[in-house]
């Protein structure tokens, strides 16, 4: 069987932090990545990164060029398309999807960030499966002139919808209910936009396409029960983020959005298990700067714990 | 009397990254350094910083002007050269050095850092005075074939002493008692080298000069009492740094060490007063990856702060 000290899982911003900070400090460590690629999330980003001190980026394709950069001239260890087949939390063994043998660890640091939610109804499946997964930013001079619906309350359902009416989009905003997250910034302009409807107490029950891309949708009043159908050519699902806790979740403590709970040194309850990044980080204080912090916080943490065990 | 609501104090990679998300956040606020310029500690690293994902830099010098350049571009509210005269905290009432009116603020982010320890003895300040404050990266080859004093006995202390005597200086390592904190990896290095001498349970009781630089300094045995001189050319005090928290050590919660106690929102006890940066690190997780997050999640925290006072 192989080992490591500590197993990274997750190859997004917190967990080359942790790899990054791992290496510095002569740490026994590997990261595994799922994706193609390293970047988690960072690949999503379509505008300009401003809010990371020391450099402005373009997009975040640019920053997580930068990073790819840092771990290469570092010489980490890592590995991408590398998805988990199973894992004992007891005895701390992974089987890595596409190797033979076994991998013990001493420490597992979860860096698996979140996903976007789902609306998990028919035909949504099928639309994810021929690629309409939209970005606001990126793809809003497509529709403009043509009818999408964008689906969700919050800050980042407004923000999408003001993106794609300036561009020429007729938006209709479907929304469960008349309460919206959306800080007062973006609530006034979509309320008040000539090309944005906003439909209240309402979900979408059913995606139809026409062979190739996305036809109609059914609409629910979840009130009355009335249901209605609405032609569109795109659909933007925006009603937020999940912790991709699956593979720990019976072991480790986290909050009723399923973030994993951490104290002030990335420890989880379980002794063996660490958390970092968006995983333990509500979106309200998830950032960049925070997932790195987390990572470094981490490695620094259990530098000591094995130089402890070293000295036993 | 002139207001702001936030006003940050210290202008190293902390109280920067707090200005960032202040001005995207769109808060109203005001940095304020009291040094010739921002960077605070990053101004004193001569070495890489590697350890920052996204971008190695040669030294703090080129991290800083990325920073300054940074700031600039999203035309943040900041100071420099100014000095707070009295501060009121009762009162939430600033003056500054340089200016006539006082200034209310609503939250104070304490962004102040960490200064060096040093001796508190006779001909230090004098020492100081004559600039002999040196680096043993930037200045270790200027030591070549002289004799040098490195006071302490933690990992800068004794990762100087290795950095000097390498490049050819004959280092006496002075330490106040026979426990050393280095850790492994430089310790044996160090209690092993041909050019480096240890002399424990020895202080430094008084430096002399020769009119233009250190000349010999007077050690005192601190078991026995006995004295003796020691003809050195440089002095490299490494007894460890402490929280600049003078302005408000009255006011906050702090640690044994002198580090402010915060919460994971970074407030203080005191509910006018966050603080960010090594001044509430202890400096096992100092590093700019955790001073910038503390920045971000103060601001963020702030904004929410600041939104519901408006809501009112």
């Amino acid at each position: 069987m192989k080992t490591t000290d500590i197993l990274i899982v997750g190859g997004g911003p917190a967990g080359i932090s942790a790899a990054i900070w791992c290496q510095r400090l002569g740490l026994d460590y590997l990261l595994i990545e799922k994706a193609e690629q390293l970047g988690g999330q960072l690949m999503g980003i379509h505008n300009q990164i401003v809010d990371y001190p020391g450099q402005i980026y373009a997009t975040g394709k640019d920053f997580n060029d930068q990073l790819i950069h840092h771990i290469h001239h570092l010489k980490c260890n890592y590995s991408v398309r590398t998805p988990i087949k199973w894992i004992d939390l007891d005895k701390q063994i992974v089987k890595l999807q596409w190797d033979e043998t076994l991998l013990h660890y001493c420490y597992l640091i979860v860096a698996s960030g979140t996903s976007v939610r789902k609306l998990n109804i028919p035909g949504e499946q099928e639309m994810i499966g021929r690629g309409e997964i939209y970005s606001a930013t990126k793809d809003r001079h497509r529709f403009k002139g043509k009818k999408v619906v964008v689906v969700g309350g919050g800050d980042r359902a407004f923000e999408g919808a003001l993106l794609l009416a300036d561009c020429g989009a007729d938006v209709v905003v479907v929304h469960r209910s008349k309460q919206f997250r959306a800080r007062e910034e973006f609530r006034k302009p979509v309320l008040e936009h000539t090309r944005i409807s906003v439909v209240e107490d309402t979900i979408i029950s059913r995606i139809h396409d026409n062979g190739s891309q996305v036809d109609y949708v059914e609409l629910e009043n979840v009130k009355d029960g009335s249901m209605q159908t609405l032609a569109v050519e795109g659909i933007f699902v925006r009603i937020g983020v999940q912790p991709n806790t699956k593979f720990v979740k019976e072991y480790v403590c986290h909050d009723e959005d399923g973030y994993i709970q951490v104290d002030t040194c990335q420890r989880t309850n379980h002794p063996s298990i660490y958390a970092i990044g968006d995983v333990c980080t509500h979106p309200i204080f998830s950032s960049i700067s925070v997932a790195t912090s987390q990572g470094m916080i981490a490695a620094k943490h259990l530098s000591l714990q094995l130089s402890c065990r070293n000295v036993d």
